[in-house]
């Protein structure tokens, strides 16, 4: 059902954009990752370059109408559903690598490219890409740069904002503008390049991004650690950066998180003691091999003190291959077994065990099961709430009062809402949780800044007035 | 000469809080350390608390009375000058480290407190804040914050955007909010913590930052060495990081900035060669003394295939500290020297080579000599130019405009104004050779934002329209 608007669209856009309403477009385009959620756009564009993505947004601009940016559509907080209608602007055939720069470490590259893309094509010379969220084979680095994504590696080198050097944005207006530099320093006016990572397309649209790289570390080593007490379990994560420690990777699994993914990925070939409650995934790197072994010696005794089992060694690359798959699948294994919501809390990492407990306790008062995993080492807790026999009120109705509970306790400990997933849509009902009205309103006239007339992914992040 | 308006403000805050018109006082809080510049406020205020700050900027946004914050006035971009006179925000007083947090690897700081100091408490816990500019043993955090500053170690540990993880922030109607969470990871609405970060007092007055520490890296190498071409040595900086090595500093001196700093400190206990024309301060850091002859060994033979003379290292901690000494030494070494201006220009690292030329070059078309040092890991090169014996009208007309080419120049190597000191007030006249007008306009929308009534830091960053 093609409206006038639309219509008037395709008379205003360069000749050859690719736009379209065919529904198997606007079916693909009405979804992410979150839940089951559902939202059809009215019309779908595929820009092929910026000057298209700034005709559009020119257009929209006087027009009025919403446009919401997507990638790979990996997200798991609607940050890419079109939940006002309108048009869904896809940035996936703007994928091309434009330049690795050898001399200075950096990369040049469109939105639409595979994270996963980007760290084989750059490591074939020799430098590294270090984010790598889970879905990392299909998201795509302008998803990443909208909602400051993470993933095992951050907590050695950091999140998405720690990799963007300088962005080419089209703003609501249509302008283009870059919004820093190609430098590792940069003093010179606002930081829009930091306020617009993890903006997730309510400030503007990133059309390519320069991005860092570092020489890529040779070698690793991985172990998987049992541990008969989840609490003990994230103890143990503090333990080992107070022993010195800077490990590469530090995931929590309880136990149920490993059993979904071997039920799902149909591997059994971890054999799970009976007393296993949660498990530690400890990854180290080097440039070298001689740098490895003094590392992981420096953790065994942490892990022995409170009370670990045996660590699993991956001595070769399939095993390490298949503890990393193990790992990645978590999140679809979830997502498979039950309807189910996803919290992506975050403490400051020593009050993980605190957290942990926390989630337990609300779950017991409130009937629900969760299954835990995540980042540890960033004190980033992937909290997924199973449906599970829930009737309809007290998913719809109870939850949401046991997870403002959740966040209450989560603020309490300096902790915050969302560590890499963003608020996107699901979240935006517990900002107040978090900031003040003051503080909100704040945000809401740098969206005004940037947006006067709020045609940028409207609905998302900022709980209207 | 004290007016109605600080009657009227002395009035209105709390009792207790100092406010001063005394001569002396506002002397002091008449320059930082950019040129020979003075700028006088009406009255300086010197909170206590954030109780005091709040209170203060409710009043001035009220009768729109300008605010014109610092801290211990080390700047070097005017960012501190009360420019349009008013009310001198003094944060000296607010200088308590509030928390040392070892099991996460946190401190909480009021911005008072001086660097130097911070590191020196945090070491003795065996924690690492690792931002150093050569002005630590004055300079503030807070001061550091407004302008983003870096110093010798940013190219390993980054500079204070990096370490920051939430603010608390008077806005400028005296609210309070806290920018972030105290969490390595943050994905929860807009990023305003590393908005705040080198926005020079313009968008809101820090009272409190929770920064980011890690372990004490215990083992240093240093070593300088010389090379009788300034370029080869430039050239030898990216080379160093393509071998795969991570400097924790790679400094650049001219032999002139050595000079002076010897005149400066009157120790020539350092020999120059005479055919050197520049040196290369490099330090190695890791945790554990055998991690330090590696990466040692992996650097000379980069500095021998590029021509460099026999490297002399500092063997025992006096003669680190000696070499550090100098190197620190050399801004105020050329400050006293000479009249000078001197600029902050940053480039991808590779290109520091030609950026050095095309300072020798701008300099020998408009007949000024400059002396250049800097954080050339980062690309971050100081380009002092003295004043000698130009003339009035040189140094006043034609030398802006050798400043702009050079600033032209930067920009198509795809760098920028300033690596770390800031805008402030000096530099504002040259933000359109890096920003289209259009972008200056976001930006000024921004501090709209923030600041309707214009009062914190007017006459600052963003040239008026």
């Amino acid at each position: 059902m093609q409206t006038d608007w639309i219509d008037d669209l395709i008379l205003a856009m360069p000749e050859g954009c690719r736009i379209s309403t065919a529904p198997d477009l606007i079916d693909r385009e009405s979804r992410d990752e979150t839940e089951d959620l559902r939202y059809e756009p009215e019309v779908v564009v595929e820009p092929a370059n910026t000057f298209e993505v700034a005709a559009l947004l020119k257009w929209a601009n006087l027009h009025k109408a919403p446009v919401t940016a997507s990638g790979a559509r990996t997200g798991l907080s609607g940050g890419a559903l079109a939940v006002e209608g309108g048009i869904a602007l896809s940035m996936r055939r703007m994928n091309s690598i434009l330049e690795i720069d050898r001399d200075n470490h950096q990369v040049r590259v469109q939105p639409g490219v595979i994270v996963q893309t980007l760290q084989e094509e750059v490591a074939q010379v020799g430098l590294f890409y270090a984010v790598d969220p889970a879905s990392r084979g299909t998201c795509t680095i302008g998803g990443n740069i909208a909602e400051n994504s993470g993933g095992p590696r951050a907590v050695k080198y950091g999140v998405t904002k720690d990799w963007v050097l300088n962005l080419e944005v089209v703003l609501a207006d249509g302008s283009v503008i870059k919004t820093g530099a190609n430098t590792l320093k940069n003093s010179t006016g606002y930081n829009l390049t930091q306020l617009l990572v993890g903006s997730e397309g309510t400030l503007g649209i990133v059309t390519e991004a320069t991005l860092k790289l570092m020489p890529l570390p040779t070698h690793q080593a991985l172990m998987l650690v049992p541990f008969n007490s989840a609490r003990d379990a994230c103890q143990a994560v503090a333990a080992i950066f107070q022993a010195g420690v800077q490990p590469s990777a530090l995931e929590f699994m309880e136990r149920a998180a490993i059993e979904l993914a071997q039920t799902f990925t149909e591997d059994y070939s971890l054999k799970l003691d009976a007393s296993t409650e949660a498990h530690l995934l400890i990854e180290v790197d080097a440039f070298r091999a001689e740098d490895i072994m003094p590392q992981v010696e420096a953790i065994l005794p942490v892990l022995e003190s409170l009370g670990a089992g045996e660590p699993l060694f991956a001595d070769d690359e399939a095993s390490k291959d298949r503890l990393w798959f193990l790992r990645r699948r978590v999140g679809e294994a979830v997502k498979a077994s039950s309807i189910y919501k996803e919290e992506d809390t975050v403490v400051p990492r020593a009050l993980l065990p605190d957290l942990l407990d926390k989630v337990k306790a609300i779950g017991a008062q409130f009937g629900f099961e969760s299954v835990c995993y995540g980042h540890a080492g960033d004190g980033n807790l992937h909290v997924n709430i199973l449906r599970g026999d829930l009737s309809e009120d007290a998913w719809t109705n109870e939850l949401p009062v046991a997870i403002r509970s959740l966040f209450e306790a989560v603020v309490v400990m300096g902790g915050t809402l969302s560590g890499e997933h963003g608020i996107g849509y699901v979240q935006r009902s517990y900002m107040d949780v978090v900031f003040s009205e003051r503080h909100l309103q704040l945000m809401r006239d740098v969206k005004t800044a940037f947006d006067p007339n709020g045609i940028l992914n409207p609905g998302k992040i900022i709980p209207d007035e």
